[in-house]
């Protein structure tokens, strides 16, 4: 089975972050990996949960959602159903952890950033475009937050460095890199990692869908992820900069 | 008080009408009435609910629902709160009836069509801008079914007029149209008015919000209603001829 | 189609308001527009909600419902399928807005009143009828409040005007008042009208359930529905000087 | 502690139960214990639930219920609150048990009824009140049944007992009958008991509140109860004959 | 029908109390009546609910709950339903009025105890042997409580009397002790009886599942229930002792 | 910081696992990693769930939970807070996958089963433990579908591998297997992994909890993890074969 859109194993859909996409938030991109697009906003509290009063510490958090039809077919809403998935929730804390492991939680102060990341298409790779993005919606924010002089730290402090997040898996024996949903459905193995811009590990998340998999192919796996990662570094500090 | 945005009392924001926004939706449509931003979707399923199988009708139904991040400050999602709130039923159901006013459920078949009307940026008539876009949605989708041979009648009979909707509201006396968020705030009197493209009413829901209201009051309120749909009308009529 | 109960369009059912009906709350009031039954009580708490305190105003608002077997088939309690439909939540918000309309909130002092109004028996306009009733249990309310010395104004500052409510729709072409369920289901148009005792208009909500309408149709309901909440308002006068 | 209404400690209060009191359910009951007052209907589905079918027996069941002012301070509705109550599930399950206790599930055929009991005001023994409502109410029910021929047998076979209800409990040590809401809170000992009209037991259910309760107390309490209960089947058999 | 177990009509299974069968609780215990097997453990928070803070008193509370395969089949589990049922909170409620029978609130401080009895495998007696259970765990944690230095009275006035329970019920006429689950199910009458050490009664309910019960087979069931609760109350106070 | 119960660093806890703990399910294990434990009960349905019906393919899902006094200080119930947790679904999915790995639907028929695993005592590697001991409960499970005759294929061709899991964490800059709870919170780096008995990996999660970490470090904790699934295996293989 070729890629349906003709890529190389190892190379990614084409990648848009379009900052300031909506007039409201401190912090809010769309992020596209090919047709999925996800809009990333960061949302600044000053205080913190009731828990975590007096200790000096900021909080990141994130929620994950779809769109009801962001995807070929349309699914029922969550808050229709009246509970969230077990899936979103999945993801919910895996954005939220992400996201923790690029801050200085004291540099930030007591203050508080909320993550959404909105499904607005999906075509595989949802999770990790959500990271990409929102890592610089938050970065956005810490900005904002340092303009109205509630950080605790300096931004590069409170930021010290990025985080982005791709998806790899074999089809066909074979390793590729950024998943579209189509590969994702025909994947025996399927590996989320997320890396910061020099490369450490953040989360490295696999699973045997339909084969088990043994270290050689772990080994390829984790390569093509840091490669994937490090290009989507490299395309979140041209949008920070621009 | 002024107009925020320079416009005269009987002036419409901007409207932009962009349809196929993306890929998944038989219909799919980004509304803008200036910085009030709704992403309508029309999906298709054959089949209509149990209760209505066998009647040789379709069914048309809609929900509404905004991003947490859409307002100037984040509300909690509906799905974590675990329940859809009354302002937000109200409007689907809103939604909901004024597109059922603008089909011919006979010659839709036994064909089912939701509305999503998500809003990704809220700065006031966002109802009124979901129905407006939901028509054209549906109007998309329609045209689908079309293609597919399953629709019961021809297009124009599936959808023999078209609908449109505008607020419009009384502030320090003045009768004005197409109400922005601060605006809406300080109106004494709001209205909502669904009219199809003739004219006609399919939905009027004013209500006294801070003080109540004559009949001469209501009656300019209407005249300006009725214009701005005629207005809207036209859009719709130039973005389905695109 | 004649009218089932033999009335003239214009004519409404016969109407009774008992006040004290049941023994416990400030204000309760059985309200009975012919085979409509709702029981409409005032229950009165000093203090406000949290988000109102030290605001100096007081807080009105209302819950209805309906029995499970107020209805010719019986309906499931929303109690016990774990959430309120949109149609309660719809009417629920209605009422309260009719009767914050009627009130004082700064003369009633930082005190609360919750409006409920509950259906015992159904047969059309359960909403007006619970609008109608509820204004009479509040104003009991607010004269044991006065009694308590708890109010921050006087009876008839706390509660200015009085405010009533009555449906109208279109059957066979022909404009008629309060509707009986029989004609509810048969209205081409539907209209529920919200009126002060001087005849000015606090809601005005008209669907086309089954046909667009047009000004001047628009305009011959409201004419009725204005007379029939004068008929009302003179009832709830007399109900009040017994 | 004298009784605050002045009875007898083994003295009913007035017992009032008054038959068609609303104008849709198969079965509508109004009773009354002093200012006690239960609304229970009585209604019939022909078909049983889907794990019944094809068994030739029919099916009864209850829910209880208070209206949010039924008591001197107001409480949640638990339809807004999303979750029904222990207590009320409790005395349901209990009301539903007991009225089975009373029909021949064999006579009445593949057919449901539902009994609802809402208490519209509140004065202790407010289960003890719909239980013995219920029954005549479910009695009307069965007739209805019969002439509408969907009955398996005949009336007196599908209810061949009678089935009421009374609370008794000690207070100061003195074995008191048909408690009121102030007694109900003073009580050290508190049962419930339903008998049939000849006597027999269908339920007991004996709680020491705030003490421990020896067998000479409850040989006290049951006879009282079970004189209670007589007098009841007597009020139940003069409201079914008139 | 002879007892599946070979018993004689007044003999309980084996039971087994196992103190200390889980490390983390302040009381912990594995009770057994034959094959059923509850782990009852007690939760001591210092503190009591606010509604309760400054009374002096402290709080008893339980929860029950049933493993999904502690059945010949498996139920679904409540968490996942998103609702507790009836019966399960039936028996939560049951079990803490009991436990609160033997307790003195006074001496225990305001301090709070939570009995949590999970029933690992279930056999009928369920919420007797809980309650037999639970009592010793209570007493653990109490005594715990008084090493802490935080009971405000002596571990003999905190805990005045043990509690234990027993079922009851009629098999073809033969009143039993002890009922297994193959027994409740032919059971006419079943009765749970909780009582205290003494031999005073804390509790009795008695249902007529099948059939309707008279005086002399109530007194027979309360004899056999007091004598079961009798053998208890001494397997408690060997464990105790232990 | 020395191991709090001495162990090397690539030292399991001691690993008990006994089969036949309940009487009523199918298979049923009792599974110890140190103070860690789990009941895990594998029932079986025949029939699928109605959106599998006629693939010839079996099912396997899984549910974990945690009694409330499981750990140190006790959690409130899920049942009770009406919503099962992320954590608690996230873990339930990750069990449900891992124990498919393991089994070939197509052998197993159209039959289901269902893995509940509840903590009923937790000292770290809950969800390790559960999956340990849920594959010697479903292998019961499959053999006694083979008495049954209603396996499709051979019991060694239903379950051709055996599944594993252990946590791996570095603390202090140290690779260490088999954490306990105090080592949880102290791990920079927190992993899950599980293999099948050859050594190869059904899914590996890492997560830099308080830090991020290098290929050389998810080398080190790779090579730790597979050896103690090697170790369990050789447990699994002990249990099964007495």
């Amino acid at each position: 089975m070729a890629r349906p859109d003709g890529r190389r194993p190892d190379q990614l859909r084409p990648v848009t972050i379009t900052r300031q996409w909506s007039v409201h938030p401190e912090g809010s991109v769309l992020v596209e990996f090919g047709d999925t697009r996800v809009l990333c906003t960061a949302s600044v509290t000053e205080g913190v949960p009731r828990w975590r009063k007096g200790s000096g510490l900021g909080w990141v958090t994130a929620e994950y959602a779809m769109l009801p039809r962001a995807t070929t077919t349309r699914s029922d809403r969550e808050s229709v159903k009246g509970r969230v998935g077990g899936r979103t929730q999945e993801i919910s804390r895996l954005i939220g952890r992400s996201l923790r492991a690029c801050v200085d939680l004291k540099s930030l102060g007591e203050n508080s950033v909320v993550l959404d990341c909105d499904v607005l298409q999906a075509d595989g790779g949802t999770r990790t475009a959500a990271i990409t993005g929102a890592y610089v919606a938050l970065h956005d924010a810490v900005t904002w937050m340092a303009g109205k002089k509630i950080l605790a730290g300096k931004i590069e402090e409170a930021v010290p460095r990025s985080v982005s997040a791709v998806s790899v898996g074999v089809i066909d024996g074979e390793p590729r890199l950024d998943l579209m949903y189509l590969e994702d459905g025909a994947a025996d193995v399927d590996m989320n990692v997320v890396c910061t811009g020099d490369g450490d590990f953040v989360e490295v998340q696999g699973t045997g869908e339909a084969a088990v998999f043994n270290r050689a192919e772990l080994d390829a796996l984790l390569d093509l992820a840091v490669g994937g990662c490090m290009t989507l570094a490299d395309a979140q500090r041209k949008a920070l900069a621009s």
